[in-house]
């Protein structure tokens, strides 16, 4: 009598399932025994539940056993890495990127194309991109990986599985859902690199990753998982204003943090940020002007920020992550002097340490979350 | 064997006890059948939590079952107004106030004292505001209520238990926790404003609720939950950048928001909001310049808000209520303007209902909404 518990048989199992992949994936490897502590559950049921897993490719045995466990010794269960994977995309303005990640969260392999995506025709790139999946998703199968499900990091808004503006691509309501035969999700490059930053970074639980990119973008991670708003249209950093009657800004508005801190603003007329960033070595006053001015309206902006969403650490990313050395100083003066009398220490700058990976590897981090979060639904358990 | 369908009993007779007391809260009242069938538990089950909860006070029943309901006629189970109750306390700075709320949300008991609570000792306020609790906690008892709990809003920023700056009072760390013999929550006065919105107000479950006092908080509700950041400090609108280079603000920052748009900046040397709305009324050039500057100054903070935290849309509350009709027009004006092209249309601004209510009101309902959450730990089940 499945129901005589209270719960139906089918959604305590899905439930149960999680519970004990989540458990694995936040503490692992454990033994049975230890997981059924750990979880409530009985014994039987942890074995039978870890059956499963094993059958999906989700998990693996090994005999190590790690030190202070409780409990007789026994076979430790951890996640597979090596039979399921998932896989990250990502559209940005100047190449297509992806990437194919193991369960263990270890990159198997790393494709980027360079394009020029700007007023691009959205069919002629996806084309390019279904071509990418193809080629990736052979070479992880040759290599005895099946690819669970994929997701989409794009340079624009996005909502219910529609890229609804990407301005710098020039594209709007574009629908993507139906990209490829695979589970698929989409979302916005400055989520996703928070979450890349979250999965494969520092692994914090709590910051504001702030994507510099030829628009720029933030997302909010607070207690592990990334804050959307309403519409997940949340951390459009690019739009807050510096300077209410500054210059006229793409959006409509005026002197948003994008007209003087987006790429374009940082380069000039110098072609590219490495070209930037040796102009900065060699102490390039028109350079090094750009970059004080860029840090000082990031101080104003991260303020506003802070105010508002309340971050754990900011942790500066993209474009920002080579340049932080000449940003760093301008963005920490200005939230030293804006936010230091209403909260002891203004929370901490750091820099990405994977820089323009973060975006596509945590849309391939994206799915594996989906799969702790749901194994019988992904796994068709 | 309470373990043998998998988790232990006591864990899920207090879930269950959640999910059948949320569904009620929700959408009923519904018979037990009808219970049973939305939260897939067996009737013997429902039985018995509901026999519980109609002992602790929480529940009621009655012959009155609605239309359309399912399964033979029966009695209804729905929150009873009768027996318990909650207190919603607020400190403000020239009142304190306290409100008796029942779990059908009908608001039995408000009393405000005025008071001038600027630069005040923290020990004579509360023993003011102790003094409240008793003479409201009596006469709610004396009405058949039992108060199982209370909750503080204050002017400041909360942290663990303790307000950790409130810089309008002068206070600074002050242990609030024991105030009173009952179970005790205190937050920030524009957090619980917006769950007094969302529970007394429009009801509606996805919008910014902007409260306007001597100082500017900001309230973000999501999908029917407060968002509060990561140390709870989320949401200070008031000391948002709106001119980089602006008059100093006392929070040590420059042409922060509250400078344009605090109480203080919009009444210049008139004595009240009510007297303001007077000369408002009368077509005074210098009052309606005040408010002019600070809509214009709300419409450029809102923006940057707008972008980071992507509300559903804009409740106006506190003093912002009776002045909406003249901060509307360059409100909207600035949101549309700055908004546009991000956006197809800006969030909707409205004003709330509630006023100045909003907090203590707020405060009551956190009580309500712990109850529902956690009816076993708050009830003693």
């Amino acid at each position: 009598m499945p129901a005589s518990r209270g719960v139906r048989h089918d959604s305590m199992r899905a439930r149960n399932l999680s519970v004990v992949l989540g458990t694995i994936h936040r503490s692992g490897p454990h033994t049975r025994a230890a997981l059924a502590e750990m979880t409530g559950l009985t014994k039987t049921t942890v074995s039978s539940l870890v059956s499963d897993l094993l059958e999906a490719g989700a998990v693996t045995e090994s005999g190590a056993v790690r030190a202070g466990e409780r409990g007789r010794p026994g076979v430790a269960v951890s996640l597979s890495g090596h039979r399921l994977a998932t896989l990250g995309l990502e559209i940005n303005i100047d190449y297509l990127a992806a990437c194919v990640v193991d369960l263990t969260r270890t990159v198997r392999l790393r494709r980027t194309r360079p394009a020029d995506n700007r007023n691009s025709n959205p069919a002629d790139i996806l084309r390019e991109l279904r071509d990418l999946v193809k080629e990736t998703t052979a070479e992880a199968e040759s290599a005895g990986l099946r690819v669970i499900g994929a997701a989409l990091a794009v340079p624009g808004t996005v909502e219910d599985g529609v890229l609804r503006s990407a301005p710098h691509l020039g594209w709007r309501d574009v629908r993507v859902a139906d990209l490829i035969d695979l589970p698929f999700a989409i979302d916005n490059e400055a989520n996703l690199a928070a979450l890349g930053e979250l999965w494969f970074g520092s692994r914090e639980t709590d910051f504001l990753y702030v994507s510099g990119e030829i628009g720029i973008g933030a997302g909010l991670v607070v207690g592990g998982t990334v804050f959307k708003g309403t519409f997940g249209l949340a951390g459009e950093l690019g739009h807050v204003v510096v300077v209410p009657d500054g210059p006229a800004c793409r959006c409509g508005g005026r002197g948003c943090l994008e007209v003087y801190a987006g790429q374009d603003a940082l380069l000039g007329t110098v072609a590219s940020v490495a070209e930037l960033v040796g102009r900065l070595e060699s102490g390039d006053r028109r350079a090094l002007e750009a970059c004080e001015r860029a840090g000082h309206a990031l101080g104003v902006a991260l303020t506003s920020a802070v105010h508002l969403l309340d971050p754990g650490r900011i942790v500066l990313g993209g474009i920002y992550a080579p340049l932080y050395p000449w940003l760093e100083g301008p963005v920490s003066d200005g939230l030293g002097a804006r936010l230091g009398q209403m909260r002891g220490t203004p929370p901490a700058l750091t820099v990405s340490g994977i820089g323009a990976d973060a975006a596509v590897l945590g849309a391939a981090g994206l799915i594996i979350q989906q799969l702790i979060a749901e194994p019988a639904q992904v796994l068709g358990l």
